[in-house]
């Protein structure tokens, strides 16, 4: 039901603009803004790091008192490692945005991305802010995506249309950034939006599984960021019935689209991940649980041994069965396990498989994009993530970075 | 009580011998045998890796149906990832040392890095055991340090020698490889003996404890071995009453002396670890728990972009400070968290410390050596782990290593 769409499709009841603040950059853009019809939905997640930054601890307040009517993203700054003078000043670009735009200050959400512990830049922010309600459109989104990248070397934004009871649904979506690449430059952020009628509870219930199952199944370095935030508006402008019901038929098609369309965000991020040589995707089934079966898949997605292996196109099937091993998964019976790469059964039986040669495993590692598949025989449940290698390249960028 | 000697002392009631079998490089040292004196009492901790080699299940089964009279270590094959094979061509060398020996088969405990997934040279270690028997003496422990090197440097082998009631007490081991830096080629072993007298119950609970706060606290990239063992042996050689009851007053005296040359080669491990040029000492006080210490230590020790942090002497507080934030601990307050590096305050109440510079931290990053310490001021527990940098030797010689 869900199809791809090269276009990037206006939302209804999403408007959008990206403009130039001057935060670190001159002439870059580095503020954006989303602005949501009155009555629209909005279900989010933030980062778990006890570290949250400024923003998304405004962010997380505000949406407790009220629906969201603006989202203000800059980036050059993350406002983060700043403590309460960090809180004051994203409140005072909220106040302003909110003033000019005559609402409530709790109906603006703030969210920032990069550097660390550097104060941020409040007159800048809302100097440009007359200029970005301006220019607020619906076909924005392509200014806005790369107004929110940072050391992304592309935009990601992608679109999904879809009907629902003869009802023609959008839905399109932008992300920037990998994880922790760049920690103090690399927040993830996630903004989708859909002209689907959804109740908010019901909204937020569907986000936080599909959110599960695509940003949060992403994962480059094992590091998670201060800033981390995906949400999700449902604007209600299609002419539908509003789904408010668990049970209603509408319902799987609406996730299948989401689900696609976060997973796409969510890989685009890993196929961008600065050093990155491999896009790789570690799928481990048959487990007896999903939790196991993401034990299994981070302990191989985070092996600093598995992931050197993969940036030298090295079959290493005994540093896999090492992180197999080490995954903490109670009586697991190693002579059960299967490991295959790109379709090539490597190990089984506790070892190397019978038949597998040296050969095989070299050319089943050659391509850029790797599939690891893990079967544990206990069970009935899988769990997929995507990772990259690790490279020289991640060394000197983490090594050398600095603002 | 427990002093340093820069001497290697001998072990009255346990021989060595280091010969060469040709396993994999001719005329290398590559047999280890170690020979206890009847009546020693022998404690044992072996990885946690579900995928342990054959020797590590063969010698587990030996350690439950009698007392150990020999430990047989090979370098230049791990046995591991062999199956069913594996764990008869383990039991071939038992066997024949048993008869060579005369003693039970049960009472041969074999050990193996190298390789893995390549059948054991049954054969060749065979072949070498008469010499290996014929060259036993209790001086034998520098040869013995280097016999059981794989990719490490240079040999780990130290003594203490300290009193217990009048009695003199020696104390001598050594240690091979760091972690997984090689895991085809560097499991962790280490082999620790003492002429003192302990019952053997007493002594396995001594040992676990002290590995748990010495190897079990180092670590180069998170990932375990499938042949990491440490063995203690108390030979009761010494002319003083057994050890046998847990308030016994020798006893504190004793572990401190373990604990101390214990946590000597542990940390050898990780200073001789390849693509190391930092020594980090991960300290984590005023926790609630010892566990919540550790969490929050090994998510630092194991952050790729703290370690690379450290390998550019960058004191990069903002990636510290995540690492700390998304360690799994309950209501973690940031806010009362204070980050020291080598003594400089760096972060504190959620961001940089008052008064901080970046040339304060670059001066405290700048030596080989590096503490970094936390208060989370949460309770009085406390913990401390020994880790390395992430540094383009890693990943070369990671990515580059092939059998």
């Amino acid at each position: 039901m869900a199809a791809s769409n090269a276009a990037v499709l206006p939302v209804a009841g999403l408007r959008l603009a990206a403009v130039s603040a001057g935060i670190k950059t001159p002439g870059r853009l580095d503020l954006v803004l989303l602005e949501l019809a009155e009555g629209s939905s909005v279900a989010a997640t933030f980062t778990r790091n006890a570290f949250c930054a400024a923003p998304v601890q405004v962010a997380r307040d505000h949406l407790r008192s009220t629906a969201p009517r603006y989202f203000l993203v800059n980036t050059g700054n993350a406002n983060a490692g700043t403590g309460e003078a960090g809180r004051v000043d994203a409140l005072a670009c909220c106040r302003a945005l909110a003033e000019t735009a005559a609402v409530a200050v709790e109906s603006v959400l703030p969210f920032s991305t990069g550097v660390i512990g550097e104060p941020l830049p409040v007159s800048a922010i809302t100097d440009a802010l007359p200029a970005a309600l301006a220019e607020l459109a619906d076909d924005q989104w392509p200014a806005a995506a790369e107004g929110i990248m940072t050391t992304d070397t592309r935009p990601k934004v992608a679109s999904r249309q879809f009907e629902l009871d003869g009802v023609t649904i959008t839905l399109t979506g932008m992300a920037k950034g990998a994880g922790m690449i760049k920690p103090n430059m690399a927040t993830m952020l996630g903004f989708l939006a859909t002209d689907a009628a959804v109740a908010p509870g019901l909204l937020q219930h569907l986000w936080s599984d599909v959110v599960e199952h695509s940003f949060n199944r992403v994962t480059v370095d094992g590091d998670t960021s201060t800033n981390d935030a995906a949400m999700l508006v449902a604007t209600g402008a299609a002419a539908h019935p509003e789904i408010a019901d668990p049970a209603d038929p509408r319902l799987p098609v609406l996730r299948e689209a989401l689900q696609s369309l976060a997973l796409e965000l969510a890989q685009a991020l890993v196929r961008d991940g600065e050093g990155a040589s491999k896009f790789v995707t570690v799928e481990v089934a048959q487990a007896a649980s999903e939790a196991e079966a993401l034990e299994v898949a981070y302990t191989i997605a985070h092996s600093p041994l598995v992931k050197t292996a993969l940036f030298a196109s090295d079959p290493n099937w005994g540093r896999l069965l090492a992180a197999i091993g080490r995954a903490e998964v109670a009586d697991l019976d190693v002579d059960r396990v299967e490991l295959r790469i790109n379709g090539v059964l490597i190990a089984e039986a506790g070892g190397r498989a019978a038949g597998y040669t040296e050969q095989q495993g070299a050319a089943a590692m050659a391509p850029a994009e790797i599939h690891i598949q893990v079967l544990l025989q206990r069970g009935e449940e899988s769990a997929t993530v995507w990772t990259s290698d690790l490279s020289y390249d991640y060394v000197r960028i983490n090594a050398e970075y600095r603002t």
